[in-house]
């Protein structure tokens, strides 16, 4: 069972991590490990191409894995991420982004998993696959 | 010799990288394949914990390595990521943050390269290593 | 459908890729675009601790990847590894490993998939895995 | 000031890391954090296209940053890879590979570096370039 509701993750998000959490991302679904979120479409978040930047999905990856990562250990903010691997698979259009974040493993002192950002409406098509690390402190 | 100017670089930041380029990053040397640019700390970046955000230093790393692809192969603004990997060594506190992008390759179609991130009076103590792909369009 | 059988992996693995294809890895279902193989137990694959080493799942992960690509585009033997990463999340006792590897994009230049190693008889804890692009040449 | 010698290096992969320790690897250099080694060009390191196959570059790798780990820390054979991340950049020719590996971050339980693959003869043109962490036992 999760050990984080969706209204401590809005808040987390919003008061947390501002420069991530105020981009409007709201998180769909969290169940144990399991974590969806969409990011609604923003001018700010473009790139030559009229394609979504990188980094804007980056930071939405890392913090679905965050909530992920708290899905499972209770509300730990000083989990900190220490690898963060991303492939960039097409161009998203100027929509919204669904991303869906999996914890693969999570021990004592790291947790490990994978999130694939898809754009809405073609949730066949991965955009983005991103593998993270994230390192628990001494409870 | 370089092929982007920094005044041609700080207008590509600020005009087609918004959500990354309107943070204040001054680029403070571009030369062919090494580029250097400082991170103004914002109260934005933080992330619990009193740090700078992973996803404020991906963004910054991207557009360094980004600078480096230009400088090399001229202003091809439809150069795009296609990984990039990120490892967080330690914790930088809240100080303006130094990142030194190198190309190690620059191929036709594909070009790589290192950054490595640094708070701003501790040069020998990396907080942040990244290596990016970026893929070349035709030209 | 796959455009690659087990029987033609398996001529590809010995006598194309001798140093991994020589450990005995066995391919025990090719689709197209998912494989699954097994790599025997073999005390020359152990590394201080008892365990296999991380070159060996990384060589079983990438043979496993190849054999992905295979499946959908055909025998396509230049198609070559451009990145691997690989995660390792917990120490494989002495016993053979599984592999499984899914492709998640498969474009005209680009292949890039997933690897997920478990031991076997434990099939629901990833010791290793393994994300990786190849690159397709021209046909 | 290194804590591991050469002889005590040589012993190590040959006893202790069969796989890759006994491809005939020759350490030339390891100082503290510092490690150049020589891998003797095989024909089982073949892949398709007379080129040296990736996971033996990545064994190289993985074995110079075993070496660089222990040059700091000294012999603590249970140091053991969490992470490694590879970018092929070039098909090395069938020729001897040396590998150069540089400490980045050495901290109490994790230690982070590159390495860099050349092939004999052609310092500059990196052929592959890996970044590992480490992960240190208590001690």
């Amino acid at each position: 069972m999760t050990k984080l509701t969706i209204a401590e993750m809005d808040r987390i998000a919003r008061e947390d991590v501002p420069g991530v959490g105020q981009t409007g991302i709201v998180f769909e679904a969290i169940e144990d490990g399991l974590v969806r979120a969409r990011l609604p479409f923003h001018v700010d978040s473009l790139r030559p191409g009229g394609t979504v930047s990188g980094p804007t999905m980056m930071g939405l990856a890392d913090l679905v894995m965050y909530a992920c990562v708290l899905s499972r250990i209770g509300i730990v903010k000083m989990a900190v991420t220490t690898n963060l691997n991303a492939n960039f698979l097409r161009l998203p259009g100027a929509v919204d982004l669904i991303a869906e974040g999996r914890l693969i493993k999570c021990g004592r002192r790291l947790a490990y998993g994978e999130v694939t950002i898809t754009s809405d409406g073609e949730p066949d098509e991965a955009v983005c696959h991103v593998t993270i690390t994230y390192s628990i402190p001494p409870r």
